[in-house]
């Protein structure tokens, strides 16, 4: 049998999963259970507050993944361009590698909830809020001054979601080449 | 009572809102019968394939809804970098006055079935597709040259899907001021 913290953790990775393909509305607390293979009991012993409370910890699990990946696509990268361009690279491999069911893993979730759920809009705006942050951050450390680095984080942010939307949309990874384009420009112009 | 072609277009302003606040999966039939106050048989005459042909005339309405906005936006502006200005404004402008429950019309719904329903994802895709063209057609208009019209209208596009994302969550239109500066830079960048 397997361990609680192992049933929690496995329900988190299927919840987050389903959320991201399909969002919140479209997945069922059974869809969760036969995606986990976590026996029933555990999930009402991990979420009491049952579906939401499941859906705030798959946020947290998307906001982790998400800014671990910014950590290493800037650990990766030798410039401002070039770190735009590798976070739009490493987002469109993940969305091909997915067959274009993987894009962002909390805009479904986020434009479904924004005005449903507080703690679960809370938790994506905070999320979302913190990739600003660290990409202002990085930008800066590339040489981007102050004041242009928050500014520029939040378009280039805009940008990767809107073209992942596009992308997954249309199946096609070529919104995502533009997107490349358009923020090289962002960083490099002298602002 | 009220005319059937009356029914038809109620429900589907009515479904047309609720996807675009809830999305596709958090809408059930009975929430678009009780906000069009349409007749539960007009919804089976005039929709006998179910939701999912709800679904396809939302989108169908939500696109004729954009490229109206789009064209006036273009007849209101005056060079590249007002047009897309303007298209941010308005954009904001109808986000605020729905209390940030009203984004892209079909966002949502595009992000929850891309690759569950067939029809519903072909309509977004051809939605999107044609919004592309359409910006891209502008902006030749005014003066932006054949080879960077297309893909500076995805990187418009993806700007204003994304900042929408974010101001929509954040419940501020900060994202959108940012958007108008990225995409100010990309029609004026001599590249």
């Amino acid at each position: 049998m397997a361990k609680p913290s192992d049933s929690k953790e496995k329900t988190l990775a299927a919840a987050a999963r389903l959320f991201c393909r399909r969002g919140y509305h479209g997945t069922a607390l059974h869809d969760i259970l036969a995606a986990s293979g976590a026996p029933r009991g555990s999930l009402y012993f991990h979420f009491p507050r049952g579906k939401e409370e499941i859906a705030e910890g798959a946020v947290a699990l998307g906001d982790r993944a998400v800014r671990a990946f910014i950590a290493q696509v800037a650990e990766a990268s030798r410039s401002a361009e070039t770190f735009a361009i590798n976070l739009a690279r490493g987002m469109a491999a993940r969305l091909e590698a997915s067959d274009f069911r993987e894009g962002c893993p909390l805009a479904t979730t986020a434009l479904e909830i924004a005005t449903d759920s507080e703690s679960v809009g809370k938790a994506t705006r905070d999320a979302f809020a913190a990739w600003e942050g660290e990409i202002a951050q990085v930008l800066r450390r590339f040489g981007i001054d102050k004041k242009r680095a928050a500014p520029a984080a939040t378009a280039i942010l805009s940008q990767l979601e809107g073209a992942l939307l596009l992308a997954r949309t249309y199946r096609s990874l070529e919104p995502m080449r533009r997107a490349e384009d358009a923020m090289r420009l962002l960083v490099t112009s002298p602002g």
